[in-house]
């Protein structure tokens, strides 16, 4: 049995890679994890994508998702645990719907190697050991990638660091040594702490009928951002955002004199 | 006039997204800028993208990169200088092939936003006001994301920040506040600097039929890297490596409690 994990983009159909449509073609089940809430345009990209570049006769199998606290006070402990969970379902799905020599694969948002489980997931059954298959990543454009072209900026400045983290680091303090920050998976906290001396290229939806862009100093644009994320989260039910956040030069840097 | 900055992927031809032939599909002059040593095989590639996708009657004009000191003290200030000399070049190319009305690329490799000089060239061009033209950037797949799906392996861990950098910026020091850190444009500095408590995942000419992998503690290969990359530059006469360092768990984070 041989497992694809491919990276599908963070939004848009055409952001597929040729190597994702041929695995997309080469695969007999597809398996999907139910998401809650995002769920519905987010399956409807992957059954798009599916009915576009699979294979005749290729099959679709459906997991449930465990439950998740989403507001944990021990984040990574939370996660570890959610994980286990669910390589406890994805096992079972591989178990009961791959035949021995088939092809399934897991179509995964953006790029699979940027927080993401199925990988570890992945190792996880396998390091258990009760059932054998090999596994391949294909890559995808991240939302990163897709943040930084429709905002046409570089993700670095020339021979600077970028360094990409969470809402919930960002809440706590400005990471050190770095002056270009992207921001992910941000339920608000990181977007109140952002300094007022940084530009900020905010995008949500990237990628999708209803994206969403805004750029400019931070102490300009902050409330502006913040009222646009509320009216679409209240419209959607549910967000996705990202941003760059880039300080003055040397602000923290080595090549500082101050 | 329009121009598209297009990425390409790191290597290999299937890194293609469906966007980015599309926009091949749509340009009428291909602006592609001698690279130096690694042109024939990075030329290669573009060939072969454009003849694949292109429309009829395309065209390609090629500009002359200015020379560049590859280890200035004033790294910065030297690739500021260089970037000023190219836009002058690429200005002229512009300006001299591509008519009013008319589509013209570059084809950039990995992703456009991920140390490239590209978009910071045109809003050079964009700021003198000498041509008027528009411009979208079409993301790509970068070696960052070709790295870790060759090696099936995350960026970052659960909650966690990952760092890109520079070799030259990793022999200076480790970065303050990571665990996760994604070395390029490293001549061997970075490489011999890094911590022997690492685990290193690393690549070189990723996706193309030259790909060399290797992976396991800093300590136990980095005698094997340093040995294959000598050989792999000796043989080709010039390297494109990446490497993703990983230290154990919560090393400078906030999460120690040592
Ligand atoms: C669980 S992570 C998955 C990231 C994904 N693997 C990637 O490469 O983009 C989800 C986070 O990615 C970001 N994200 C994903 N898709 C996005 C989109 N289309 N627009 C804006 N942000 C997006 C948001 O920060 C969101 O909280
Ligand atoms: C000038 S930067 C361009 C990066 C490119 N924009 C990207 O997204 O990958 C060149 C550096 O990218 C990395 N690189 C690019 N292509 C690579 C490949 N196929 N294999 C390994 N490293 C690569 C190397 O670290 C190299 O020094």
């Amino acid at each position: 049995m041989r497992i694809y994990v491919i990276g599908i983009g963070a939004g848009d159909p055409d952001h597929l890679t040729l190597q994702a449509a041929k695995a997309i073609g080469r695969t007999d089940v597809f398996f999907l994890m139910d998401k809650g809430e995002a769920k519905d345009s987010m399956i409807a990209l992957r059954r798009r994508l599916m009915s576009s570049y699979g294979r005749p006769g290729h099959r679709e199998v459906q997991g449930r998702d465990p439950e998740r606290d989403r507001a944990p006070a021990d984040y990574p402990g939370t996660v570890a645990d959610w994980r286990s969970r669910r390589s406890a379902v994805v096992e079972e799905l591989i178990r009961d719907h791959l035949d021995a020599g088939q092809t399934g694969a897991f179509l995964v948002w953006g790029d699979p190697t940027l927080y993401d489980s199925t990988i570890a997931i992945l190792d996880e059954i396998l390091a258990r050991g009760a059932v054998e298959f090999t596994y391949e990543v294909v890559p995808g454009i991240s939302s990163v990638s897709a943040l930084a072209a429709k905002h046409r900026t570089p993700l670095n400045r020339v021979g600077r660091p970028v360094q990409i983290t969470t809402g919930r680091r960002l809440a706590e303090s400005w990471p050190d040594g770095v002056d270009d920050v992207v921001v992910m998976l941000d339920s608000g906290p990181g977007l109140a702490a952002a300094p007022d001396d940084a530009d900020v290229y905010w995008g949500a939806y990237l990628g999708t009928a209803d994206e969403l862009l805004a750029a400019g100093p931070m102490a300009q644009v902050r409330d502006e951002i913040a009222d646009r994320r509320a009216r679409a989260r209240a419209e959607h039910g549910w967000i996705m955002d990202t941003y760059l956040l880039r300080r003055p030069d040397g602000k923290d840097g080595p090549e500082t004199t101050a």
